[in-house]
């Protein structure tokens, strides 16, 4: 695995890899700190291209909240370790002057969808990530990207971006990798102790009650199921705070009365001792 | 010469091009309504790589004013037989539904640099510019793009914009294409009479002034040379109206106090009998 520290570097390669036309750039964009979740991810990419390349960027722009910036997990020489032993082929950590240089101004916006459940928490959090994904697309020039169903609504937004922009990569989606007791697997999951990883159980627990009263009970009401969400959430008591939770359109995003199976996304945000944590299911 | 008329088959032909990694292809986005000062943009991309794209998109989402985008001239049979004659490979004419398909949320923004002298006359001008220009270089994926002098600050831009989201482009700029009384090339000069064609010339007049301030009588400051661009608009009389006249960075457009020799650009808007023309020039 050879390890990619500025974008010249990047640029090189990707125009040495254009020079054989057969072979594919798969791409996984991540902010580090690895989990069982990015392996997966990276298994999907090893499986679909030829080559991988895996990003480790904590990209500023995203982050509204300077506490959570500086208190998210870093561990780079243990990211090194495991995109080395699954095969990746280019592990890319440009510093972030060389992402953000001096006088940068440019900023990519998917309106409306942006503005919604994470945008609304988080002001600002998707014009960040927008700008820095398509910034490391032009940079990478991968065929293939490969996201987390995780975080459903950058999904949506950057499969949006994509089609909007045209730009020419298949986007695939990974679902969520879970520990053995439901918690999905997040970077942030490092800052929660014993106590705060009991409760954050919380949040899987609302959702596969809200399948239970789907799939079992034949409740297509979303009021219905979004209130047995907040009850399961609230009954995790003291030091967890819902932020939202939402049934929306996949496209759209808007808000359903009634989910339509196939388009459906359930959507839940809360705090865990202070940690926010999201999670999310399909119908 | 090909003439390509959706994304599909201008992406398909771009990922042939692919194959043969040694061809190099040149990009010249335009409005249509070709002219000499076309003809010199695509001259010199014909001189700099293998394969030249002109792309025609009258742009919607760069015009402020509907009446201004209404009556944009629009010559398709003539633009198509220049580019045959000149040499160009593809004219991409993409229809307007399929750069701008229903739930089109993305937008580019180069910010503050946008919002300045054009961008203050026309609001989200640059917005719609930059947005339109990524979407194209992401579907051309040219090695070079060519644009004229004469739009200095959307010159500014992009070379603003392909360097913070790292397009890996080179962009190419072009001196002005001038007739022989000096009025810059534009396809907006088609809707000028003849009495208004002759007192757009005050545009070049007012330009050529600061170049013989400047250069013969060693005149560096601003302000007053601002005062004789000002003074030879406001003598072309009646039906000229002056929208701004500026002296600015060539890097950061901020106003300068005197001219910086090899950074200094003078850029001048009027409007000549309703019609809104634009020119430049660099110290």
């Amino acid at each position: 695995m050879e390890v990619v520290q500025s974008i010249a570097q990047m640029r090189e390669i990707r125009r040495q890899l254009a020079l054989t036309p057969e072979a594919t750039v798969g791409f996984v964009p991540t902010m580090g700190a690895l989990h069982k979740g990015h392996g997966r991810l990276i298994q999907r990419a090893l499986n679909t291209a030829s080559l991988v390349v895996v990003s480790s960027f904590v990209n500023p722009l995203q982050f509204n909240d300077p506490r959570d910036l500086a208190r998210y997990p870093r561990t780079p020489s243990q990211d090194h370790d495991i995109c080395n032993k699954l095969g990746v082929n280019y592990f890319f950590e440009p510093p972030a002057e060389d992402i953000y240089p001096p006088g940068f101004l440019t900023t990519v916006n998917v309106s409306r969808l942006a503005n919604r459940l994470e945008g609304a928490s988080r002001p600002g959090h998707f014009r960040g990530v927008c700008t820095v994904v398509a910034k490391l697309f032009n940079i990478v020039q991968p065929h293939f990207a490969f996201f987390g169903h995780k975080d459903a609504q950058q999904l949506v937004l950057i499969r949006h971006m994509v089609r909007d922009l045209a730009f020419d990569i298949e986007i695939v989606g990974v679902p969520t990798e879970r520990d053995k007791n439901g918690l999905a697997l997040s970077s942030r999951n490092q800052l929660l102790d014993d106590e705060q990883r009991q409760k954050a159980l919380c949040l899987n627990r609302a959702l596969r009650r809200v399948h239970f009263l789907a799939k079992k009970q034949g409740i297509t009401h979303c009021g219905e199921l979004l209130q047995a969400v907040r009850s399961a959430i609230n009954s995790a008591g003291e030091g967890v705070e819902l932020d939202y939770a939402a049934i929306v359109s996949r496209t759209t995003l808007e808000d359903l009365s009634h989910i339509e199976r196939g388009n459906t996304l359930v959507l839940v945000a809360a705090r865990v001792g202070g940690i926010r944590l999201i999670d999310s299911t399909r119908l």
